[in-house]
């Protein structure tokens, strides 16, 4: 099929550019590292990168709609107010940075949590889903939100923010300022710290062994140790499970969602967990007897999704 | 202003009744109290008194559309599939019950926070504001949401449970099920149980010299010595208040919420709790540098505001 639009996602560490066609499947494909330049204006180098990548892509041709999910807080006007993962890119413009470098194309700037919410509505796991629930696990939890078949924005654009709903107040600090955000117990972060203090106390004594400092243990050796079965690691991960259930039961007692699509860089252990969190969550859902049990599933996308989302924001197809 | 709906707002104690112009004014009330008779229908025995308080107002005039307001998660067929605090209810179609007894009438069911952000949303304290939340403080916590100019009903209509957001899992036991829900702390049953804790841990001595037995301190002693002025009482409230606050910027994070109003049946302590919310929200939430404070208003109808919102509600007038 015809490509409608191009997608791109600026992690990081690196930078995802996709063609796609109306049924959001990858027609071509590059990537690039993202720079960490700061610059003034800012996010320019980022913006000269993308240029780059999309001249691989399109050439000079401008027909193409573009969206580009970015990591962090973007207003309705499309500036990136807030992005702790980017900091070159703190108040950057990249529409206006982007038509500078490629005039008469349209650009489209969003949340890059809430493209993966909107490729998944549009083609994937959430399909027919007016209201759900986008969680991307990376090293923190991203979330884009859909009520009443729509993408919920909120009153400055900052929706969404789901990792920093505080699940318990003597928790750990988070970067945010706060202590005991959900992203503390059932990120990346979550995985390595819960994985860390399991080691310590004992928990978790074959995999210290094998690595020999507690202190070592890394979320990754936890989540392989529970794929190959070592009981003492898949409690670990029922642990993690657990607080990612809560999180979702939260979620459902406000936004009454209807599924939940897991998503993000973190797919070996979501494998895991998605299973452990669906284990927990009937019973920790309000009034769980008169409704419907909560699905959750995969991204349909994967790490994709938010380049994918982000080209379906961008065509003209997709009402935002 | 001419009559344009009848509103009716169904409590555990009581069932309040109203009749309101297009600018959500009372122009005629009555109250009932409510029956907790068991019924098979189930809600038979209020729908009768209903009945009985509409003819009061409307006599046999059936032209007005009737909204209820019903206290618990509604389906979207307006169906009250799960009311703790009005187990007479429990499964009750008041749609079917109403039209039964008064044919020709058009009536409306909805939750009644959800009916309290409608009247707010229309005539009150968050006119023109696309996206805001409305907190009922009473013994538990009740909520309305708004985004992008819409109600937010959820997948089975169940949406804004956020008395039932956990903060604390390790926090005291609720009826739901769950430990440490957002209306253990913030709500009226939430002073009840602080005041308490603060009067046998001693830090509420004067208090207790006058009531004689710390086991005897009430919410209502705490909120009047608090309104009085005296310090240890301020101490209690601005403690709840933080847990407001605390609520309050997990809904934000989520939701990104321009506005918050406070109504609800716990109007004295209310007065006492939003500054105190005040103080502490800013530094609580995400990114609160780069977006707006976020206004906490009282509710503009007052305890009156789920009846009113039910006859909105109701009205053609308003887009549900």
């Amino acid at each position: 099929m015809a490509a409608i639009a191009a997608g791109v996602d600026v992690g990081g560490t690196k930078i995802e550019v996709v063609l796609i066609d109306a049924a959001g499947v990858v027609i071509a494909r590059t990537r690039r590292a993202t720079p960490h330049l700061i610059t003034e204006p800012a996010g320019a180098a980022t913006a000269s990168v993308i240029t780059e990548a999309l001249f691989e892509l399109l050439g000079d041709d401008v027909s193409l709609p573009v969206g580009l999910g970015l990591p962090g807080m973007m207003t309705h006007a499309g500036v990136l107010a807030y992005a702790p993962n980017l900091p070159s890119g703190n108040g950057a413009d990249f529409v206006h940075l982007m038509e500078a470098h490629r005039p008469g194309q349209r650009f489209v700037c969003a949340n890059d949590a809430d493209c993966a919410a909107v490729a998944e509505h549009a083609a994937g796991s959430a399909l027919g889903f007016a209201d759900f629930l986008m969680v991307t696990l990376g090293t923190g939890i991203g979330g884009g939100l859909f009520s009443g078949g729509k993408l919920v924005r909120g009153s400055n654009g900052f929706a969404g923010e789901i990792g920093h709903v505080v699940v318990d107040p003597r928790g750990p600090r988070c970067p945010c300022g706060n202590r005991g955000c959900w992203e503390r117990f059932a990120s990346g972060a979550g995985v390595a710290r819960l994985a860390r203090e399991a080691a310590i106390a004992g928990r978790l004594p074959h995999l210290v062994e094998q690595i020999g400092d507690p202190e070592l243990i890394r979320g990754e050796d936890v989540t392989r140790a529970a794929q190959e079965g070592l009981p003492e690691a898949l409690v670990v991960v029922d642990e993690v499970g657990w607080w990612l259930a809560l999180g979702i039961a939260n979620m459902a007692a406000i936004l009454d969602i209807g599924r939940v699509v897991i998503g993000g860089g973190l797919t070996q252990a979501a494998a895991l967990l998605i299973p452990a969190a669906r284990k927990h969550l009937d019973g920790m859902v309000e009034g769980g007897e008169v409704r419907p049990p909560i699905e959750i599933v995969a991204a349909h996308f994967g790490e994709q999704a938010g380049a994918i989302g982000a080209g379906f924001l961008a065509s003209q197809s997709y009402p935002s």
